[in-house]
This record gives structure tokens, C-alpha cells and sequence, in this order.
């Protein structure tokens, strides 16, 4: 173990992710490169980008070539959130979605803390059109940057900025504690989920032809609990029970 | 005297100058307008721009073009700040001056404060050679955005987001109000857990001979996700859904 906090949290800023989706105009990769490391940020991926790292996206970087450079390609956000154990979607737009909302600053220790136990990911939408509604159930949180009501549509790249500037300023507070548990991945939140849903078709609780919002109240549920490695084996354990025929009583 | 504090200091927002200085990329002058206006920022000043106000320009401002095109232009600092009661420059090289050096954050109440009776202005120097020394003896204060020790030149609209980011949440710790949820009584969430036991017996999850640590840990992760009445409600119905006897498949 480093016996250094501030240096922990400095090593926690590099295992903070920014997701880009469906990015249309690469000065913006290249702006989100350069807005990333001033910061301490490292890990770009892009999903399913809509243009290619050119001389714009190369001029915009400037001194984060070496960012941009490395950033990883999904088709997918499933595939690109599959290894992190947080990701919170970035959205100007209030939300039908119940998920819980923080602003940058509230949720900058948090995401830190995450990010000292494993991969944490801000996910970002394309410029045009934000992040669907189907991209958003697949993050825990919702992070809203305070804007101005009448003009409230920041540049992508200028919204990573204040992101990433949150964090360092939370990393450099030096007063965070260590995660006492194992957060769930991703990957594995998804399989609960999927796998309450047959469950509770199979217990004719849910129909599947009108299902309402029963499913996204309980992404919204399992999402404020933060849920552990632990605790995903043991609602697989109750939901497998659950299937299992038994006697009439 | 506006009665509203929150609305005074919206109103403060719109007395704070952006100014930058010998500007040579007309990408960060829209880019700029962007991020004051994303703000609540109105009033930009370019002294002695190094390049026009172009399609490049335009296309970066985005819904901030009347901020671009309302932009004062001065021939040197000195004229640009005449007007003001506080002026701030924003430099990353730590400097032999004995200026008052403060991050955004530290700084952002006080200019505040100052922009409810007068004209507050943020310097910006030049994408290559930042402010001289003369243009930062002209400021009363001197601004350090924290940022990577390693490459900390931030992109100048950048930079500017940053600084007009910090003053907004200054202005308004009330811009996000989350939205506020039923919290389920004491007695709701004893029942359910009473429920979810009894349940778990039933489906022979739970041995209540030797019921090991099972319930203190649902209830620890029922604590976490802090349930609301309906969440209760949904866990009911399931729990019920679940004892039902039905057909074996």
C-alpha cells in the first residue's frame, strides 16, 4: 500500500475513464484529450465514433497526443463499461429517469473513492443528440454541471473539462477515506438485472408485454445501493431459489 | 435591492468581464462566448485580438453568438480594465510577483462579492505566451487553476469554462435542486425486512436454525439504497409473487 494519500488519489485520477459516444467532430476528441491530462486523466475510449482522430482532433490535443493516441475503440457502451465498477452518465437535459443526480462537485469524492478499487467511467453523449435514454439506464448516477437555464448546452469537450477539474480538485483535498468494499462490475450489475427480470416474468409478477417502469425503478433501486460483489451473489442465490419448483404448501 | 439573493448574484454573474488578450486561434474567442454564456457570463472584451471574429469563430460560439459578436474590443489592457473595481489575471506559471495568488474556487466568492457593485474582469492572456508581466502588474489578483504538474497548459476556452463555472456555483449553491423522494417509515422497512425473511424461508434460501449473517447484511444493503415508500410497495408485491404457489414447469 502507498503510504502516501495524496499520492493514492493522484493514482486514482488515472483510473478514471471518460467515455465518449458517438462523437461527431474531432476537435472535440482532441479537446477532450487535452482537458483530460491538464487534469491527471489518462483513459479515453470512444464508442462508436462518428468521425476519425484527424489533424484537427491531432491539433486540438496539443500537448495530449499521447492521450488521444491511446484511446481505446468499443461499438458498444455495454462493451466499454464492461470492467468498471462506476460509471456516471454525463447529462445537461433533466430526466424522466429516478436514477440518482449529482452535480460534479458532489460526486467528485465518491467517484475518487471508486476509483482507488478499480475503473470508473464518465460517459459523455454525441454533441448533437446527448446520451439516449438506453445509455443512461446503463449508468448508476446522473451528473448534472449548474448551467445557465437559458443556455445550458456546454461544448463536449468543455464539459469533460470541468469534470476532470472536479476531480483533481477533490484528489488534491487529501481527506479521503479508503473504500471498505468490493463494488460490483458492471458487467455483473448487468447480469443481476437481466436476471431479476426472468425471475419476476417467471413469477408473474412482471408482463412482459406491459412491462411499465417496474425495470427501470429497479435499475434506480439497485443503483442507490451500490451494489458489492457480495450482494450480487446473494440476490443471484434468492432469485435462483425463487425459480426453483417446489412443493405446494 | 433585489429581495433574492440567489437572484442578485445571478445578476452579479452578468457584471463579470472575460478579457482576453492578443487571442491568435478564432476558435477559442467562440469558444470562449460558449462557455461565459453556458454560465450566465455575458461581457466579453478582446484586447488587441491577434485574429477576427470568423466562421471558425461562429461555429465554435454556437448558441453563444451574441455573446461573440456583442465583444468590446480595446487596443490595450489598461483601457479594457478602466471601468473596473477588480481585476484578475489567470496564469499557470507561478510567477516572482508578489500578487495575491488564489485558485478559482478561493477567489470566486470574493469576486462575487465585488461584482454586485462594480465590473469585475478575468484575464486571459495570449494561447503562446500567456499574460506578460506588465498585463499582470495591471491585475490585483492572480488566478492558478490546479491542474497536472506534468502539462498544465490548459486550452484557453478551457480555462475559461473553469473560471466561469467556478463563479456560477458560487452564485448558486440552490441552481440544482434534487428532486426529493417519499423516504418509507421505520416501521415500513422493519415489515419489509420481515417479509423478505420469512420469503427467503419459504424458498428455502434461509435455514433459520442456522441463519450465518444473511439478514444483517440484507438489511445493511436495503440501509444503503435508502427506500422510499414505493420501493416497498415493489418489494412487497414481488415477496407476495414469490410465495404464491404456482404450476412446476
Amino acid at each position: 500500500m502507498n503510504p502516501d494519500p495524496a499520492r493514492d488519489h493522484l493514482d486514482a485520477l488515472r483510473r478514471v475513464e471518460v467515455v465518449l459516444v458517438e462523437t461527431s467532430h474531432p476537435g472535440n476528441l482532441g479537446g477532450a484529450a487535452r482537458a483530460m491530462k491538464v487534469m491527471g486523466l489518462e483513459r479515453l475510449t470512444l464508442v462508436a465514433p462518428a468521425c476519425a482522430i484527424d489533424d484537427t482532433a491531432r491539433a486540438r490535443a496539443s500537448g495530449a497526443l499521447d492521450v488521444l493516441e491511446a484511446a481505446r475503440v468499443c461499438a458498444t457502451l455495454d462493451e466499454a463499461l464492461a470492467d468498471t465498477v462506476l460509471a456516471a452518465a454525463c447529462t445537461s437535459r433533466r430526466r424522466d429517469l429516478p436514477h440518482p443526480a449529482y452535480t460534479p462537485r458532489q460526486a467528485a469524492p465518491e467517484l475518487l473513492r471508486h476509483a482507488r478499487v478499480g475503473a470508473v467511467a464518465l460517459v459523455f453523449g454525441s454533441e448533437t443528440y446527448g446520451l439516449s435514454n438506453e445509455h443512461l439506464m446503463q449508468c448508476r448516477w446522473l451528473l448534472n454541471i449548474p448551467a445557465n437555464p437559458a443556455y445550458a448546452s456546454l461544448n463536449l469537450a468543455a464539459a469533460v473539462q470541468v469534470l476532470a477539474y472536479e476531480l483533481r480538485c477533490a484528489a488534491a483535498d487529501r481527506v479521503l477515506d479508503l473504500p471498505t468494499f468490493a463494488p460490483a462490475s458492471h458487467a455483473a450489475v448487468e447480469g443481476l438485472v437481466a436476471d431479476l427480470e426472468q425471475t419476476l416474468i417467471a413469477i408473474g409478477f412482471l408482463d412482459p408485454v406491459q412491462p411499465k417502469r417496474l425495470m427501470p425503478r429497479m435499475r434506480r433501486f439497485f443503483a442507490k445501493a451500490g451494489l458489492e460483489d457480495e450482494e450480487v451473489a446473494i440476490w443471484r442465490g434468492i432469485l435462483n431459489a425463487t425459480r426453483r419448483p417446489r412443493r405446494q404448501n
